[in-house]
């Protein structure tokens, strides 16, 4: 496995490191699969820091009695910080990631990036870095639940799988859709009946079709 | 004014700076002074980087119809990073701060800090983990939106507010108290009377007092 031109591609510290540390993160790097739903992290362990290859992990918040909220998703390319939260002491807080989608990805150790991160500062900087952009993302989540109804955060939801999967049918099931947004099957079933009714989607057993994009996007706003 | 005591006390990497370094941060520095509910900063500015010296800041988000959720404050010695989110270009959500108490702070504008931070990793280091610890902060108030009831939520806060004050009594009106939580007055006078009736704290027109914390510390659980 050739973790070096990976790392060269996705990691802006790279070249700043000595052959010798490079060559320690490759030795602590392995390549790993998930099926769809399977769990790569969950709750205080410190698993390590990933590169999703391919598919998409789901980051979530999870409550005692199972609820389950969505703070964001990664796609190929995009590095995952907070499973390695032992390296950035600041961050007392748990998280659980599921691949959404059957993913590899590529894995290093660490314990193996903090020895790196705690010697060489371009690296810590870009684990610093890396954790505080995905802080503006849930507090865009954080603003959608206190300012906004939840007929708006669907929409926008919808609008959102559209347009990152370019299809106009989101395949979810209610339940699904439900615990991406922290609320109940019922809540989602009965505000897809009302979009229905106004013409924006069909609901079928196949999953939701958006037959209005425009009315979709309008809801949005 | 001399800053160069201050910084020694609260920033980690002030021994690590150059003496032109030092200077060059003092020289860009100013005291504050803030009246009660005064705004510190707002929206999109990039104002600079403040250190309670003595009140309390509050932290908050504002929907455009003017809906409110604090997200934390900041007490005495403690450094606000997120008035000086250029400094940090990973950070692309707004705030609001005001003072909750007459506070008097110091400040280092943003752009002298952003030139420091640029050249020197530690200063940069120091931004970005204290913006990431408060990325915990959030969290938690995240969760407790998702996750819990509103009387909980209102115990915790109350609770919270007569451990960090050492007094039985919270001189807040309703209304603040909804708008630190995001929710409305009627919501807020709805559980006081309902907490009162389990005999856990009174009502009067001078405030709230708390008459049985160990009750109160039950619900939080």
């Amino acid at each position: 496995m050739n973790f070096e031109s990976i790392y060269n591609d996705c990691f802006p510290f790279w070249n700043t490191l000595s052959k010798s540390d490079k060559e320690f993160l490759c030795t602590h790097s392995s390549k790993v699969y998930f099926d769809k739903e399977q769990a790569v992290h969950s709750n205080t362990e410190c698993t390590g820091l990933y590169i999703v290859k391919s598919g998409k992990l789901r980051l979530y918040m999870l409550s005692e009695d199972g609820k389950e909220i969505t703070l964001y998703r990664l796609s190929p390319g995009e590095v995952c910080m907070l499973s390695a939260s032992c390296v950035l002491q600041s961050i007392t807080f748990d998280v659980y990631i599921d691949a959404e989608e059957p993913s590899e990805c590529y894995m290093i150790n660490a314990a193996a990036f903090h020895t790196i991160s705690e010697r060489v500062s371009a690296v810590k900087i870009f684990a610093l870095e890396t954790a505080v952009s995905r802080f503006s993302d849930v507090m865009w989540i954080l603003q959608q639940i206190v300012f906004m109804s939840m007929d708006k955060r669907l929409a926008i939801f919808l609008y959102d799988e559209i347009v990152s999967s370019s299809t106009d049918t989101i395949t979810m099931t209610h339940e699904q859709i439900a615990r991406h947004l922290g609320t109940a099957r019922e809540v989602i079933t009965r505000m897809l009946k009302h979009f229905a009714a106004d013409g924006i989607l069909n609901v079928t057993r196949k999953g939701i079709y958006i037959t209005d994009k425009a009315k979709l996007q309008q809801l949005t706003h």
